[in-house]
């Protein structure tokens, strides 16, 4: 909100640690909001951040850590003794640690883990072996479990004993296993308000709780929730088994976390989020990683002017509108690439109706093709005076119009298809097609009537 | 999953509604999930919608209402006389009221309003009042509240007497308010499981607790979840008067509207979203007010190249260079761009930091410039044997890249402290004027060597 005062929060906090001050910094980060701790984090040196959770006890650095991105988490991790990785690791939650392994390589996270107590290590290899986007990478497995043959007053006495370890606990239900951990029912915390202290939970419980699969898809997950009102869903194995719960707050950042990829992956950056914290090398080379991909699409379609230069020398006006015509289809196509995706991430469309959304958009294009058409025809024929050359500007765009937004509505389903992501692989596909058809037609019309022009 | 079956799915709907089966309309609904309710629901033709309102009971339209998105939702309620659709909105909770009536225009809102219970109505008048992403606005009047002398046993006997309207309520706390209103604690349900029954709430519950003002922005209220783990949070207005809580669920959902409308934004699509169940004429109508204001930046833009005609009449070649040039350094500014917006949406740049972007992303920028012009300027060389074309391409895409990078960092931070929205200007004004800096520089650096090329 006051930049400058931001500004000299990060410095504060730079100064506090290049003076050795564990507690004052601890005190400083706890006046501090997250988004402004993870700005504060961010600013400073990789010395200064990992001096930084060496200096902090490892239940303080974890919220530290519970405060910034993955990525920039997983970026100071990577840079501490595996020794202190785990400490600190092992003050997170289960999900929260398997995100966090899954953003490092391979031989990093194994190291980490070897340092962790036995049976969390062992947890978090289990959790390593779940897909991210699937019941089982997004579960928790900090829940609470007791027996049939429990009686009310055996969880209330479990609940006071245990408050402290409960108290990080997310948790608004109690779940009912049996002696081999099968899911046999579960009861709300309420419903231990107004029964008798001596009834069974067996008596209390709903049996046949809804559950979801270990594999169950991120789609699946929200499709249950929707169904669904309740704060979280046991997750079972094929022996229905319990292995933990998935909490709404999960699914709905995950979806958040596909969105981010979807508009990030959209503009160019691939291969994980970026910030400007990171090194210059390791920035500009990802990003030109990409662009040289967009190069080599984009010289393919300007061959097709190299083969009509001839045309092009005799009529040099089109130079200008080749450009245009190229542009704006590329924006009309890739507004229809937008309502496919949305349609299809809400599933109002299928992968496989393609005829539907062919016919829906090249009415589309057909509408906007000629108002466009008709609007740049008009500006070329008002410039140089050529009925001609307006003719074929015209044309050429209302045409290509057509093409690109009927092909923009279809790219999206057909990426689906081949399992191909959308949000990556759309928009140089499209461009690069409806390039090379706009540089075609502009140039193809115009060498109809070349003698006119 | 199934699209043949998915295909039947609609039309067995639509067939149940030509066949005024309301029992059984409502047992298909309940028998299919949230997704398919929205599909089919999307695929029938607005007589079809609008009976299959009329025909089903307020509380069963309701249900569909929910499964659908909000846009079509609206466009749904609209048709509807208002007494049908003030019944069916009297159904849902209180923030989703307001959101529906936000989708309908001015008129149409008053009508329904108008034929609501006096009560609902009141409550309806006021939460039109808050602003959509504030705690006003996303804040549910559904909450459990006591008086501070009132018993445990009395709070047992009202959630035993009121279970089934409580069912509904999305609510883990009690909250406790003097006879003024005021906010006075707060207690979770398990402190309920502990205390003797006639132990008063003022001894057992948390006075001064979390709480956000009415007027709370979205950021606001996402730091103070990523804060502190808690189910809803109370909302006060300036005379500490409890109006409604908040769930961390309302603001996710909020964060994933922002997220949609930036991707939506990005790809020209604005002025709310589009389904392709939506009416042809207004489909294009919108998009074409977008590409409207496009096609004239481009006619700007182009209008560089009418002025070098004579410089590339004598190098017809650069023609084939023109689009590249233009293409690529859009591309690279477009990565700048999405780098920006996800560094401002997370807080990790302030829209006054303009130095520290220029900085970071000219090197970027001077890297990338170089690689690329380089790439291009030796693709330029082999296809004509002319190293002067080969320096004129490659140096114009390098000097373009730099400018183009620069600038889309700069943007979005630009446009944040103008109070526009970075996600509809940024790339319209990137591509105008990136296309005019790149058409000058191959163009004006051909003309400097025009005897050489």
């Amino acid at each position: 909100m006051h930049p400058i005062e931001s500004k000299k929060l990060w410095e504060q906090l730079s100064e506090l640690i290049n003076a050795d001050e564990p507690e004052q910094i601890n005190a400083f980060l706890n006046s501090i909001n997250p988004a402004d701790t993870a700005l504060a984090v961010s600013r400073l040196n990789s010395a200064e951040q990992s001096r930084l959770l060496t200096l902090l006890r490892p239940e303080e650095a974890a919220e530290v850590i519970e405060d910034i991105s993955d990525t920039q988490a997983a970026d100071l991790i990577e840079e501490l003794p595996p020794e202190q990785a785990a400490a600190i690791l092992e003050e997170l939650d289960s999900d929260h640690i398997a995100d966090l392994l899954g953003e490092l390589d391979q031989d990093d996270a194994n190291a980490i883990i070897e340092q962790m107590d036995p049976e969390e290590a062992e947890e978090a290899r289990q959790f390593l072996t779940y897909a991210a986007d699937t019941a089982g990478g997004l579960m928790l497995s900090e829940y609470l479990d007791f027996r049939g043959d429990q009686r009310v007053q055996d969880v209330l006495d479990d609940l006071q004993e245990n408050r402290e370890d409960y108290a990080y606990y997310d948790v608004q239900y109690l779940y009912v296993t049996d002696d081999e951990n099968r899911l046999r029912g579960v009861l709300r915390m309420r419903d231990l308000l107004f029964p008798k202290r001596t009834e069974k939970l067996s008596n209390l419980m709903i049996s046949s709780p809804h559950k979801v699969s270990v594999d169950a898809s991120l789609e699946d997950l929200r499709n249950f929730f929707e169904e669904h009102a309740l704060f979280g869903v046991p997750v079972v194995n094929d022996d229905e088994k319990l292995l933990g719960i998935v909490l709404p707050e999960a699914v709905e950042e995950a979806n958040q976390k596909q969105s981010t990829q979807q508009f990030l992956g959209l503009s160019g950056i691939i291969g994980g989020e970026e910030f400007r914290s990171m090194p210059l090398l390791a920035r500009s080379g990802r990003r030109l990683s990409w662009l040289s991909l967009n190069i080599v699409l984009n010289i393919i379609a300007a061959s097709v002017i190299a083969l009509y230069q001839d045309t092009l020398s005799a009529a040099i006006a089109l130079a200008v509108f080749l450009p245009m015509v190229s542009d704006m289809s590329g924006c009309s196509g890739n507004q229809a690439v937008a309502v496919s995706m949305r349609e299809l991430s809400l599933g109002l469309v299928r992968p496989t109706e393609l005829l539907r959304v062919l016919g829906k958009e090249a009415s589309v294009g057909v509408i906007n093709g000629l108002a466009l058409g008709v609007l740049l025809g008009a500006v070329a024929y008002l410039w140089k005076g050529s009925p001609f050359l307006g003719l074929v500007v015209g044309g050429a765009l209302a045409v290509n119009t057509i093409v690109a937004v009927s092909l923009g509505g279809a790219i999206p389903l057909l990426l689906k298809r081949a399992k191909l992501d959308p949000a990556l692989v759309s928009s140089p596909l499209l461009t690069t097609v409806t390039d090379m058809c706009g540089f075609f037609f502009v140039l193809s019309f115009a060498a109809l009537v070349l003698d006119k022009l």
